[in-house]
């Protein structure tokens, strides 16, 4: 795309992004030090969303090319020495939409620039390690957009579910999340934490969903029938870990998730938000443009 | 999607097969055993390929679905216990689309089963190990697609043109490569190597491009002016290799990329035809559908 049509579009994103007061992110962020009750986030909600779904889809398109366009000079900033880049934290219940965001977000990015990690149950090798260790080796390196489909708040939500570690130890994880996403923030990595959430209704009509299609089987586990059974255990967890968690550094964003064009939307738009703060430039020249040019035009 | 749209998508897929005769492949691979003289093949070719490139842009456009769809259900029936996955080794001089393809080919495929990797020049720890080390690191697990942008080929390739080992050591590279590329086969891995065939006047018409549009400046490496000047020793060392690595149970197919839009429809094509014979299937049923639909339905 020419230079020009770019630097066009990228001016008119920021001034939509002004025009729109607040930004998204003011909106969904889940203020610092501040107790935290789900029961008073509404999963059906869509602040500051599109009017309905056609429009919010259609925003959501509009979207992809912005962040494409953005990534791409992310990507081609860190040649030029720039350490910046972006990690996206998925969390949320079974069947919340971590994997659709993904799919349907995730997708608009050239796959070159993403490095993608879903971290299951630990195995016996990440045990046998502190369980910082593994989310370490998943890091994005420069100019790269990591997205972590579930993360190392596993180690604070099912870890304290189903009572995995001695409280005093899991009482610790807390801070020491903080310190590591500090580090990292030090490092140039942005985290754009999201948090979806979804209504304990929506979840039986998504798992009703999986069964009733043959070709949704596969993604249906017994176990989150299990794990269903444990909401209100869940939810608290999720709630101590948004409210110790949720930093000036690394602030937790609450998406309503029951509608998924609105998560989408709304990822897209977080997204957006974060990489065009990073404004990032494409390097400047390190050789000499012409001498090359010019050797090109007079081969023989 | 419902099921019943995907199987009658996918009988016409393969009826679409059947009906041209040969497959793409047949015309594109390498045929094993045989010499290879790279001057024969013809880089602004486009065999079997749509008729212009609109058409071209259109055929491929309408592959991504069934790409994405049967990538869906490789990925399902991995945890149903099938190991089978692919893998895309992409190779070709600099400028010949390596990254365009994961960019415009890659892309239409779920990122979250896509394991994609950009080998670079080795660091002094990867060249402390055997050469085929970080190529083992670097496989797909069962289900998932891995892309290969560079690969254990450069070991003969820039190797061969630098002399960076002793020939009697490169010599029996080409026999380490074939068996260890049948053991991936074995381990259930379909290989589909490609190399992307550009011109030398087609390459630097690609470099004068990226001189002209300060854009694209970052991808310029003024290292590539001098590997040019190699032309004709890299295009030895692909026919070896060609030659030499061009196995039944791994061939290599010669894709003509003079032309994007051909060379990401072959691509693409190439991917289906594998992916089609693969024939993925949903797995099984391993619980009680019925019994879980009641637990849920009964909820109060």
């Amino acid at each position: 795309m020419p230079p020009k049509k770019a630097k066009d579009r990228r001016k008119k994103a920021k001034d939509r992004r002004k025009a729109e007061q607040p930004a998204l992110r003011e909106l969904l962020r889940i203020p610092p030090g501040r107790k935290v009750d789900l029961s008073s986030y509404d999963p059906r909600a869509t602040p500051a969303g599109p009017p309905d779904k056609q429009t919010g889809l259609a925003a959501t398109t509009l979207m992809g090319e912005d962040l494409f366009e953005l990534q791409e000079r992310l990507y081609a900033a860190a040649t030029g020495g720039d350490r910046r880049r972006l990690l996206l934290v998925l969390q949320g219940m079974d069947t919340s939409g971590k994997g659709g965001t993904v799919k349907h977000v995730v997708r608009v990015f050239n796959p070159s620039g993403c490095r993608i990690t879903a971290f299951k149950t630990p195995t016996e090798e990440e045990r046998s390690h502190p369980f910082l260790r593994r989310i370490f080796q998943a890091l994005p390196g420069p100019g790269v957009i990591g997205i972590f489909d579930r993360s190392h708040y596993e180690d604070v939500l099912i870890v304290r579910v189903h009572d995995l570690v001695p409280r005093a130890q899991l009482g610790r994880r807390y801070a020491q999340i903080n310190q590591f996403e500090e580090m990292l923030a030090d490092d140039g990595i942005t985290i754009v934490k999201v948090f979806l959430h979804i209504g304990y209704e929506e979840q039986r009509r998504r798992l009703l969903q999986r069964l009733d299609n043959p070709d949704k089987h596969w993604k249906f586990n017994p176990g989150d029938i299990e794990e269903r059974a444990l909401w209100p255990d869940y939810r608290k967890a999720y709630e101590i870990a948004l409210e110790r968690c949720s930093t000036r550094t690394a602030p937790w964003y609450l998406v309503p998730s029951d509608r998924k064009w609105y998560r989408n939307w709304a990822i897209s738009k977080l997204l957006l938000e974060h990489l065009e703060e990073l404004d990032p430039q494409y390097p400047k020249d390190h050789f000499d443009v012409d001498g090359f040019r010019k050797r090109l035009l007079e081969e023989t």
